[in-house]
C-alpha cells in the first residue's frame, strides 16, 4: 500500500455507510443503497480501488442526470430450471448483478448448472466480487461483461467499437484462497493510461497503437490511438466472444450502440452481463475437490523460481490477502477522492462527511 | 496457400481415408478410425494443419508403442440432466471428445445446457472442431483442454509446469459464418518455435523469455526458455483456470502430472477435456439471435480499416473460408509430410500409399 503516504485509512464499514448514506440521499431505497454499498466496498477490499469508492462521484453524475432507475423491477422475463434472462430495469449494475448471480445459484443448487444472463442493466463494478458468490455453496462461476466505453478496435481496424471486455473465473479451494481470475481483454485498460498522463509518465510499448499501428507511449497522445487486446488475434477473438456471450446473446448493448458512460449521463446503457454457475460436486464430492485443488495451488505456488523473485502468486490471491489486510487496518482512499467526496456530501446535504 | 509449391493438393476424402486406413491397420475398429480420420481431416479442411493429418505418425508412435487403448470403452462415471463426466477409457482423444460433445448436445436439448467434463483420454487435435459441432442445433458452445507437453512457468517461475491450455467458443450465426474462437493462452507453441529454428529464422520478442526473464529470439536455444502467456499475468491466469476446468474437476491430469506426449508415448495421458453446450433459444427466438448476430459480426467486419488493411476477420472466419476452399480445391500437405505418411504407410503395409 505505497499510496497510504497521500491517503486516508478507514476501516470498512465507513466507506460502505457512507455509500449507503449518499445513495439514500439520491432517493435509493435502503435496502438497494445497501447492497450497491457492500459490493463497492467488497471491491476496495480486494484492492480494486478503482471499482469501489472511487466511482461514488461518477455513479453520482449518472444517478443525478437521470441516467439510472432508482426504483427498478429486476426480474426474469425467460426462465427454465437452468437459465433465466434478466430484466435490470436500467438499475444499477451492482443490484442487476447480484439479483442474477444469487439466482444462478439458486437454480445450480437445484440442477446442478445455471446461466443467467442480463439486459438493460449498467456498470456492476469488480467482476471478482460476483464470481466469487458462489464459492460459499461449493460452486464454481464465471462472469462476463461488455464494458460501458469503446476503446479499442478489431484486429485491423481504426473505429473504437470494442470495449475491456472482463472475464472473471472463481474455483472454490480447501484450506487455500479460492481461485478468482479476474482480467480485461486489453492489454491495460483507459483508466491507467489517463493516470499515467496524471504523473507524467510513458506507457510501455504495447499498451497501445496509433491509427497506423504503431505503438504510442505518449499517455498525452492517448486520442490519437486506441488500446491493443492480450495476445493480438487472440485477446481481440476473446473480447469479441465474450461480447456477443454477455451483450447480444442477451440483447444488450455491444458494439456501436454501446453508449461511453464516461461521456453520456442520461442515455439508457442497456449493459450486458453474463453469470454461471455449477456445483463442484456434480464431479466430485466437495472436499475432495477443495484438497485437489489445494494440492495444484500449492504446486504451482511452490515451484523453482526465477532469480529474485519472492513468491509465485495464483489468480486472485493477492486479493484475498488484501481482503484480509483492509479488513484488519482498514481501506485507504487517497487523499484527493476523499476531498471529492467531501464535496459530494456537501452537495446532497449528507450528514456523514466520511471524517 | 502459399506453401503448395512444395505441398501436394488432395481432395478431403483422399487424406480421410488413408488415416482410417492406418488407423485399422494398427488395430482400431473401421468406426472408431472413420471417427478419428473424419476430427483429423476436419483439422485440415479448417486450415489447422498442425492439427491434421500432419500429427498421424506422431499418433501412430504413440499407438504402437502401446500407450493408447485400441478396445475403449468409453462411459460416463456420474451424470445428471446437465452434466456427465466421462472416463475415456484411455482412448484416442478424438472419441473421447466426440462422445462428449455428442452427449452434451443431447442433455442441452432436453435442458437447454449442460457441461460433459472428461479424464482419461488424450490429445484430441483442434478445439474448434468440437466446438463447433453444437451450431448445427443452434447451440452456442465451449471446449477448454489441458495440452499434452508443458512449456511454460507460472508467472515469477522458471518450472515448467503448464501448458499452451486452449480455449475454444462457437457461436451460431445466420448468413454471416459462424463465430469459432479457438485460441492457445500462450503467445505461440512449442511447434511454431520448432519451426522457425528449422527455417533459420529468429522468433520475435515477446514468444519465449529465458531463466532470467530476458527475451529469447533464437529458437536453436529454446531449450534455455519457454514460451510466454498472452498479456502476461492474463494470459497466466486463464491458462491456470483452464487447468482447472479441464484437469482437476475432471480427476485428470494438470501441472506436474501432464505427460510430455512428445517424449513418453507409453504413458497413460489422463488427459482431461470440458465441453459445454447452451440452446440459444433459452434466450431469444434462435432465428432472431442469428440475425443479430449477422449484424454485429457485419458491424465489425465493415468498421473504418487501418491504411493497407484489406479486410477485417471475425473469429473463425477465415476457417470458415479455408474449409469451402478446400473441399472444393483439395487439402494440401507439405511434401516432407507426405513422404513420412507414405514410409508409414509401407510400414504398416497399408495399401492406401496417399498417391
Amino acid at each position: 500500500m505505497a499510496s497510504q503516504a497521500s491517503a486516508l485509512l478507514f476501516p470498512a464499514p465507513r466507506p460502505e455507510g457512507f455509500i449507503k448514506s449518499v445513495l439514500t440521499a439520491l432517493g435509493f431505497l435502503g435496502e438497494d443503497a445497501a447492497i450497491i454499498a457492500a459490493r463497492m466496498t467488497e471491491a476496495d477490499l480486494r484492492g480494486v480501488d478503482t471499482h469501489g469508492i472511487f466511482r461514488l462521484p461518477h455513479y453520482c453524475q449518472r444517478i443525478r442526470a437521470g441516467g439510472i432507475n432508482l426504483r427498478p423491477k429486476i426480474r426474469p422475463v425467460r426462465q427454465n430450471a437452468v437459465m433465466a434472462l434478466i430484466d435490470g430495469d436500467n438499475a444499477m449494475g451492482h443490484l442487476v448483478v447480484t439479483y442474477a448471480m444469487e439466482l444462478a445459484i439458486r437454480k445450480a443448487a437445484e440442477t446442478g448448472l445455471a446461466w443467467v444472463g442480463t439486459f438493460n442493466g449498467n456498470h456492476a463494478g469488480a467482476g471478482a466480487v460476483y464470481s466469487t458468490m458462489p464459492l460459499a455453496h461449493d460452486m464454481l462461476s464465471m462472469y462476463m461483461t461488455v464494458a460501458n466505453a469503446n476503446h479499442m478496435p478489431p484486429i485491423g481496424g481504426v473505429e473504437m467499437i470494442l470495449g475491456t471486455n472482463p472475464i472473471s473465473i472463481a474455483i472454490p479451494a480447501g484450506e487455500e484462497p479460492p481461485i478468482a481470475l479476474d482480467i480485461a481483454t486489453t492489454v491495460s485498460s483507459a483508466g491507467k493510461v489517463k493516470l499515467a498522463a496524471q504523473k507524467g509518465e510513458s506507457i510501455p510499448v504495447g499498451w497501445m497503437v496509433d491509427r497506423k499501428g504503431q505503438p504510442l507511449t505518449d499517455p498525452t497522445r492517448a486520442h490519437e490511438g486506441f488500446l491493443l487486446p492480450i495476445g493480438g488475434y487472440k485477446g481481440y477473438g476473446l473480447n469479441v466472444v465474450i461480447g456477443m456471450l454477455a451483450g447480444v446473446l442477451n440483447g444488450a448493448a455491444f458494439g456501436r450502440n454501446v453508449v461511453d458512460f464516461t461521456k453520456d449521463f442520461a442515455a439508457r446503457n442497456n449493459s450486458g452481463h453474463m453469470v454461471l454457475a455449477m456445483r463442484v460436486d456434480n464431479f466430485q464430492p466437495a472436499d475432495t475437490f477443495k484438497k485437489e485443488m489445494d494440492r495444484v495451488i500449492r504446486e504451482i505456488r511452490e515451484s523453482e523460481r526465477m532469480e529474485g523473485v519472492d513468491r509465485i502468486w495464483l489468480p486472485g490471491e493477492m486479493e484475498y490477502y488484501s481482503i484480509r489486510e483492509r479488513q484488519t487496518k482498514g481501506i485507504p482512499v487517497a487523499t484527493a477522492v476523499v476531498e471529492g467526496l467531501r464535496k459530494l456530501a456537501d452537495e446532497l446535504k449528507v450528514a456523514d462527511r466520511l471524517e
